[in-house]
Order: structure tokens, then sequence, then C-alpha cells
């Protein structure tokens, strides 16, 4: 396998991989790693400010894959739910000023984490249902702006305390509900890697054209202290992204391929080699699989 | 709610949660407590040899829920994989002696963990059909034996170096390949309680007759270091025993219920305190919820 110097045209580097640059720095490291895209995170861009964050993104040329990331509403009936929903009204608003300063291809898609079970409560069930809830209240103001909320799910080692969606079923059960242009799911490789349906529901999820983002990284062992950084990079870890890649090709999904990974290491090290590594990595364990 | 002094009449205390105590010293604090049942381990069997273990038990007019644990037959095939078989054949014999030693109502279920994936291997798919192999293998040793292989999905925390069965509903899937009297499941509420099909599962293995046991233990946040030592005690973490447990006794599962906890605060206790507290916590956060 020959590995090219120019980073496979469909990647695209999500922000939060490189977690101590700023907007700017993260913009520039991905652009000079030769990286067309970026994944961008709410906080860098309320750092400097939404209208600042959109020029600098126009500037670089570089395409928007998403933004992370709404969600979080869970909560009970109350001031907190409504102002979580207000937060996802104004990230809705965001990640469309942010596509539409992207270069041709960037997507309107924000990344929905459900959040886990209310403080002291054990209802799970409600929890969901609550989260199917949120989704129809903002389903209306995401079509409105051309924005299609993408529904994370999480690991199940994640659902007592940061998302009730486990799964992907559970994911497109609720998608399904709403137009696919306004409501899709994100498949994560780290995220779904052991599921035993993973491949059909990967397949189910295309056949619908709710595909909204496919994310990449891997999964480390042993589970570091904090199991939020357990996202390794593609080859450190365990997942075979062969059938993972071409089942989401398959499925019809033409979109960019974010890598995202929560990793101290990572983090520690110099962002723009970092960029350049996950390229190389990226061609290695990822694109050279399903080209 | 009442909570009695005399323990729930199908409570088991599973070994591993009085986890430094030795076989006897098991045996007495299980009885002492007045808890009628015990769930055992082979490495403290082991220590004693089968025959004094079958003794103790005996002399102890306890039953014995079940013996933890076979499995661990990921391997490719070769000495490795012949050496697991070997040694899961002795674990059933072992199973069936101990339970023949037990008081009525023993039952001889020999728990299965899979296995992770094998060293340098990215192949979940394969080992997972390795694990039917090896059951398939196994199955006739167990059945001339009477004793029920079981099944025990773990959490998908764990996939990749611990079991590769990750989900009732894939447990379910590979048992439902042999007699119901030979091969069946575990349901453990730490393993199971996340997944958003766990109740219809739950009743799908019942209608088979398919559960083999029951175990519980609560979910605690945040994740211990060692993610292994992540099992609490019934009521300190964010699991809803009621719906669980009821939906076992509605799938017509009549056996032991065992209390399996691998927790450090918990092990550095007082054997004696612990099972008095097991049957406690079990009264008010499990039984109390089905009676």
């Amino acid at each position: 396998m020959t590995v090219g110097s120019i980073p496979h045209p469909k990647l695209s580097l999500n922000q939060a991989t490189v977690k101590y640059a700023d907007l700017e720095r993260a913009i520039a490291v991905t652009a000079g790693a030769g990286i067309g895209s970026i994944g961008l995170w709410r906080e860098p861009v309320t750092e400097v400010g939404l209208a600042r964050a959109a020029e600098l993104v126009a500037d670089s040329g570089l395409r928007v894959s998403s933004l992370c990331r709404g969600g979080f509403f869970t909560a009970f009936e109350g001031a907190t739910r409504r102002a979580s929903l207000d937060d996802n009204r104004a990230a809705i608003e965001e990640t469309a000023t942010l596509a539409a300063a992207g270069a041709p291809g960037s997507a309107a898609v924000l990344v929905l984490v459900a959040g886990g079970l209310p403080a002291g409560s054990r209802d799970l069930v409600g929890a969901r249902e609550r989260v199917r809830d949120a989704i129809a209240e903002l389903e209306p103001a995401a079509r409105a702006s051309g924005v299609t909320l993408a529904i994370e799910p999480l690991h199940p080692m994640y659902v007592a305390d940061r998302a009730v969606v486990s799964t992907l079923e559970q994911a497109i059960d609720i998608a399904v509900q709403f137009p696919a242009e306004s409501v899709g799911v994100v498949v994560d490789t780290f995220h779904v890697w052991w599921d035993p349906a993973v491949l059909a529901q990967i397949a189910r999820a295309g056949a619908g054209g709710r595909i909204a983002s496919y994310q990449v990284c891997d999964w480390l062992t042993p589970l570091p202290a904090d199991v939020l950084l357990a996202r390794g990079m593609m080859g450190d870890g365990h997942i075979d992204f062969g059938p993972l890649t071409r089942a989401v090709a398959a499925a019809g999904y033409r979109g960019d391929i974010e890598v995202e990974i929560f990793n101290q290491a990572v983090w520690d090290a110099d962002p723009g080699e970092i960029a350049t590594l996950t390229a190389r990595m990226f061609a290695e364990h990822v694109s050279s699989l399903w080209a």
C-alpha cells in the first residue's frame, strides 16, 4: 500500500482532536496538513464570536463538516429544559452560519449528544422519551435553517451520565419520525463498533438517507481512568475500520469523514503534527480500505 | 416498606462479592446472614479441592446457584483453544458435582464469559463465530452431565478484552441453536440495563426457557479507573431494578437471584457485614419491587 502525501479528499479534522488549539490555529493546522475539511466545536467558535469564526472559516477555504454539539436535553420539564432547548436553537443558527461560510460541500450538520439521566433519576425509558420530544420541538427550527440534526448514539458505557441514546438502531428509530433532511444520525466507529447489529443498522440508516455524519477513531485498551479519553488514533486500537467504512460507503454516504479523538497524549502533542499524523493514519487504516 | 430481618428466600450471594474470603468463610458468612444460596467461583473451589468443596457445601445446607466461570474460548484453532475447551469440560464436571452437593433447588449452571479478541486480531465477527463453535463442542458434555451452559453477555465496554458477547439478543441467538436444558443465558443487570431492547429480550429468553441465571448489582458513576470494579451495591447507582426484575419474573424465571459485586470498597469490608448488607439492600431495592 502506498501512502501518498496528499490527504484523502474526504478527510475532515474534527477540532476536538486538536483541543488545545484555538479556532484560528485549528484551521491553520488543518489547512497546513492539506486536509480539506474541519469539524467545528461551539466553545472555540464562541471564544472568537460567531461572525469572526465564519470569517476565519471563509478565508481558509476549508469545508465545514459539522458543528459539535447540541443535545443534553433529558431534563424534566422546567427551566433547565427550556434553557437547553433555547441553547439548541442557538446552535442550529450557528451551524447554518458556519456551513454557509465554508467551502462548497460543507454540511450544515449539528451533532446531538442526548445527555444522561437527570440527577437522582433512574428512569431511563422516560429520559429517552424526552430526547425524542426535544428533537420534535427543535426540528421545525432546523428545517427552517436548512440544518440537519444528527443524533449521535454514544457507547453504552456513557448511558448514565452522558447519553441515553446508546445504539444506532435507537437513534434511527427516533430520526425516522422526522424528515430525512432535518434529522439524521451520526455513525461513530468508537461508539458502535461493538454492536452485533451495526452493519445492518448502517445499511438501514443509509437506505433512509439518514447518515448525517461519519466519524472515526479507535478503541483503546486498557480503558484510561477517564473513559471519555479512550478514543485513540486509528491503528492504535481494536477497531477494524474496513467493514464499517465500506458499509457506510455502500449505504450511500458521500460526505466528509471526521477524525475525532479525545486523548490526552494526542492533545499534549503539537497540533500541526497531529494533523499530519491524522492524515497519514487515515490513509493507512481507513481510506485505503474502501477506495 | 418494611424490611424484615430474614433475607429473601431466593437471594443468593455470589462468592465474588466477598472475594477475599476463602470458600469456608464465604459459606459461613452466607449462612450466617440467613441467605439460603451461594454462587461459587472456581478458584476458591480449586484452592480446597473439589471433593472438600462439595463436602463444605453439603454440610452448609446452602443451595448452589451457579459456578463462575467457564468460557474464554475465542482463540484461533490450536493448542490454546484446545486447552480452553478442556478446561471448560473440567468446569462442567465441577458444576455438576457442586450442584449435587447443594441443597434441593440447587442449579447446575456454569456461567460462560466469552473472552475478548485474540491478541493482534481485529476480527470481531470471527471471534463471535468461534464462541458459537466452542459452545457447540461443549454442549454434549454439558447435556451428559445435566449442566446448563449459561452464556453471559457482558457490557459492550468489555468487548475488546473480555467478552465479545455484548447483548442479550446476541447471547440468545447462540443459545437457541441448542437444547434449552443445556444452553441458556445470564441476565445481569449491570451488563444489560442500558439496552433499549432489554425488556423484549428478557421476555424472549424466558419464553424459550433460556434464563439460566439472574444476577443483580448496580452501575456506579463515575466509572472507577479499573472498569472491572464498577459494579456497585444495589441502591448506590443508576439502575432501576423494578422493571428488570419484574420482567425476569414475568418471563418465568423462578431460580435464585445472585448478588455479584466487584468493588474494591465492598471487598475491603468485613465479609460478614457485606453479607448482611447485601440481604438488606436486596430487600430494599430488588425483592420489594416484584413481590
